[in-house]
C-alpha cells in the first residue's frame, strides 16, 4: 500500500500534480537565510503597520457594539457597513465622484486574491484561456496554471503600452481558427502594476472598451488596484473602468483591497461591480470555501474607514515609501549597471521597481545571476516568472522597496549590482 | 449586446450555474425578518463571545512584538507559533497525549470549511463521488455539488450507526462495476456531528480501517472535529484516527477549528495529517486562493491558547451550552410533539438537536410545516438538505441551541410546536 499511497496526490483531482507556489518559496527563503536581504517578497513595510490604531478600533468596537456581532459569523457577500465604506472610499479617487454602485454590488474577500481567484473559479474551465499583461501579476498566473487555465500576453508596446490594433487582430484571428471560444477573461492591473510598476492610461481603457465593444461576445474584464492608494506625489490621473462612459454595461470588475495599503495581516480585500450577477456567483462560491472573511477583521477595517484615520493613514505613508523609491534609485543610479545595459523607470506609486536588463541577461531561478544574488544573500523576483507563455523574456527582474529598511537598501543594491557586473562575471551573460 | 451579457455567467465556467448555497439564504432570512426566531442559524452564542480576552491578547501582542510581524502577511502555511499550539491542544484531548506530529504537518485555514474544500479540490474531479454521512453537515454537501462531485450516502444502521458489512458490500459491487475509479473521499464528523449530534464510537473507527486496509488502494479520509470541545460533562471517549493504531499509515484528515468553540468572526482553523504531501497540497492551493489566514487573527489565537485562557473559556462556556440544550429538551417535552410521532435524543455536545418525523411528515424548504414556521415566525433547516442522494427523508429538521437567548427557547419552541401539531394543521402531512 506505500506506494498506492505515496502516489495518492498525484493521480487524484486535478488540483493535485501542481508546483508549490514561487511566491511560498520566495518567503521561505527569504525567512531562512541569515542575513539575507531580501528585494524580493512583497511584504509592506512593518514599521508603517498601524498596530495602535487597530488596538484603538478594537477598544471602539467593543463599546460601541457591546453585542460583540463583530465576533460573530457575518455573510458570504461581507459587513454592509464595510461594503458601504468601500464605495464611498472608491468615490473619493480621482474622477470617481459621481460612482453610484449599491453597496450589494461589493463582495469583501480574503484580500483581492480571493476575489481574483473566485472569478476565475466561476469563468473560466480548464484549458480556457485569460489574456494578461506583459508583464503580470505572478501569483496571478500561478493561480492560473493552478486552475489549469492558460495565459496568454496582451500584445504590448516597447513603451509598456497595450497595442490595441495588434490585440484586435489576435482576436480576429482566434475568431476565425475557432481558438475565440476558450476566451474568458481579461484581466490587468490599472495602477502601479506588480511587477512593471506601470499605470494604464485612460486613453488605453477606453480604446480597449471600444475594442471589447464592438465584439459579439462581451468579455468579462477584471481592473485590479491594489496599488491605487499607494501612489508618491499625486493620483494616477485616470478613472476606473467602473467610471468610464466607455465601460458602460460592459462586464467589468474592480479588485482592491485593505492589505497592501492599510495592513497586511488583515487580510481584507473587495471586488465591486456594476454587474450583480458576477458579485452574486463570487459571494455562492465563497459561500462554500469560507462563508465570509473574518468578521473581526472587516469591522476593524470599517472603523478605521469611517473613523477617517485610512486617509490620515496613507498620507503618511506614501512619504515613506516614495523616500525608499527615492533611495533605491539612487542606490541604482550609484551601482554601475545602467552602464551595462539595464535600464528602469522611476515609478510614480507602489511598491516596487522593475529591472529591463540586456538581450543576453539571464535572471531565471537557477541561473549565474540568480546563483551569485544568492551568494551575495540579496534576493530579487526574476522577471521570466512575471509571463505567460513557455518562452518569457529571460532578462528582467522585480525589486521591492516595500518591506525592507531605508538602512539595507543601498547594501542590497550593492550585493544586486556586484552579481550583476559583467566585468566582474563575464559567465553570467550568455 | 444585452442579452449575451445577462447569459455570461451561466455559460461561462464549470462553477457558474450553481445556486446559491441554501446557508446563505437561511441567514438572510433570520437577520431580515422582524421577530423571526432562529433555530436554524448555526451561529454561537454571542454573550459567550470573549471580547475582552481578545481585547487583551491584541494588547499582548502588541507589547510583545514590538515589530508588528502580527499585522503582516505570513506564509501558506499559517504561523509556527499556532501550528505548535494546535499539535499540543489536540495533545490535551481523550487518549491523544501520545500523539507525535510534527507542525509542519498542520495547515492554518479560514475555519475549518476552507480545508474541507481545499481537501475536495485536491483529491476530486468533476463527476467523482464522496463517501458522507446519512445525515451530514450540510454546506459540505453544497461545497461537493459546487466542485461537481456527487455525495454517496455511508449505509447507515436503524440506529445512526454505520453499517461497515453494508459499506463493504457498496464497495465490492463499485469494484465489480468500476465505479470505484471515481470513490475519492470518505467524510464524517466524528464528534456531536452537524446536523444529527451524534459522535462515532472509536470500534466504529477501527471497523472502518479495518475495511479500508484490506482494499487495494487507499481511501483518503476527512475526520471533521469541528464541535470537539463542545461537550457537556465529559469529552467523548473516543480517539481520533490520528492517534488509533488501526489507521496508521492510512491517509486521514483532521479537520479542526476555533470557529464554533471560541469565535467565530476569527474565522481561524486547520487541518493535521501524517501525511505531509497532503497538507503541502492543501497548502499550494491555498497560496494561489489568498496565501495564508488573516495573520492577525492567527496570532490571537495563538495567544489565547498560549497563556490558557481557551481551556479556563471552554470549562465556562460547556455549561451554559448544556443549559440551553436542556432547556430545548425541556421546551419540546413539554410540546405535544412527541405525542405527534417526533422523536429526538439528548446530545451530549455540540450545538444542535436533530428531529426525526413520523413517516408522513414533510419539511423541506415550501412545505407546509415550512410555510406554517415562517408564518409562525419560526425557522429551523430541513433535515432533507443533510442528505446524499436525489430522494432524501423528509421528516427530519435540525435545530440549534447555538445563537438564540435562552429566554427565546420556549416560545421558539412552541412556534415550532404548534406547526408541527398535526391535530392543528392535519394538512401539515402527506
Amino acid at each position: 500500500m506505500a506506494s498506492a499511497l505515496s502516489s495518492l496526490f498525484s493521480e487524484a483531482g486535478q488540483l493535485a500534480n501542481r508546483e508549490e507556489p514561487v511566491i511560498s518559496r520566495l518567503m521561505k527563503d527569504a525567512l531562512e537565510t541569515e542575513g539575507l536581504i531580501s528585494l524580493a517578497a512583497g511584504f509592506t513595510d512593518n514599521s508603517l503597520l498601524p498596530d495602535r490604531e487597530v488596538l484603538a478600533a478594537a477598544e471602539k468596537l467593543a463599546s460601541e457594539q457591546p453585542d460583540r456581532n463583530w465576533l460573530q459569523y457575518g455573510t458570504s457577500l461581507g459587513r454592509p457597513g464595510l461594503r458601504q465604506a468601500v464605495i464611498e472610499h472608491l468615490r473619493g479617487f480621482y474622477g470617481e465622484t459621481g460612482l453610484n454602485i449599491d453597496p450589494r454590488n461589493c463582495l469583501i474577500s480574503n484580500g483581492s486574491q480571493q476575489s481574483l481567484y473566485l472569478t476565475v473559479q466561476l469563468l473560466c474551465n480548464p484549458g480556457d484561456r485569460v489574456l494578461v499583461e506583459a508583464p503580470s501579476y505572478f501569483v496571478f498566473l500561478e493561480l492560473l496554471s493552478g486552475l489549469g487555465v492558460e495565459a496568454v500576453s496582451i500584445p504590448t508596446l516597447a513603451n509598456g503600452r497595450w497595442d490595441i490594433p495588434a490585440l484586435a487582430q489576435l482576436l480576429e484571428q482566434w475568431d476565425s481558427n475557432g481558438q475565440i471560444e476558450s476566451l474568458k477573461l481579461l484581466y490587468f492591473m490599472g495602477t502601479y502594476s506588480n511587477p512593471s510598476s506601470r499605470s494604464v492610461p485612460e486613453a488605453d481603457k477606453v480604446a480597449l472598451a471600444e475594442l471589447l465593444r464592438r465584439r459579439e461576445r462581451p468579455l468579462p474584464v477584471i481592473e485590479d488596484m491594489a496599488y491605487r492608494e499607494l501612489y508618491f506625489d499625486k493620483p494616477w490621473p485616470a478613472r476606473s473602468c467602473l467610471s468610464l462612459e466607455s465601460w458602460q454595461g460592459m462586464p467589468v470588475l474592480y479588485a482592491g483591497t485593505f492589505t497592501k495599503p492599510l495592513a497586511t495581516g488583515l487580510k481584507t480585500g473587495f471586488a465591486v461591480s456594476h454587474n450583480h450577477d458576477w458579485i452574486q456567483a463570487l459571494a455562492r462560491i465563497k459561500g462554500h470555501q469560507d462563508f465570509g472573511t473574518a468578521n473581526f477583521c472587516q469591522a476593524l477595517v470599517e472603523i478605521l474607514l469611517r473613523d477617517g484615520f485610512y486617509s490620515k493613514y496613507l498620507e503618511n505613508t506614501r512619504p515613506v515609501y516614495k523616500a525608499k523609491m527615492d533611495h533605491m534609485s539612487a542606490a541604482l543610479e550609484a551601482s554601475n549597471i545602467r552602464t551595462q545595459g539595464w535600464s528602469w523607470q522611476r515609478p510614480e506609486g507602489g511598491l516596487l521597481m522593475w529591472l529591463d536588463g540586456p538581450s543576453d541577461a539571464d535572471t531565471r531561478i537557477g541561473s549565474s545571476i540568480w546563483q551569485k544574488c544568492l551568494q551575495n544573500k540579496v534576493l530579487y523576483v526574476p522577471g521570466d516568472l512575471c509571463f505567460a507563455g513557455s518562452n518569457p523574456p529571460r532578462n528582467t527582474l522585480r525589486l521591492s522597496f516595500g518591506a525592507i529598511a531605508m538602512d539595507d537598501i543601498p547594501e542590497g543594491i550593492r550585493r544586486l549590482g556586484t552579481a550583476l557586473s559583467r566585468s566582474q562575471n563575464s559567465s553570467l551573460y550568455t
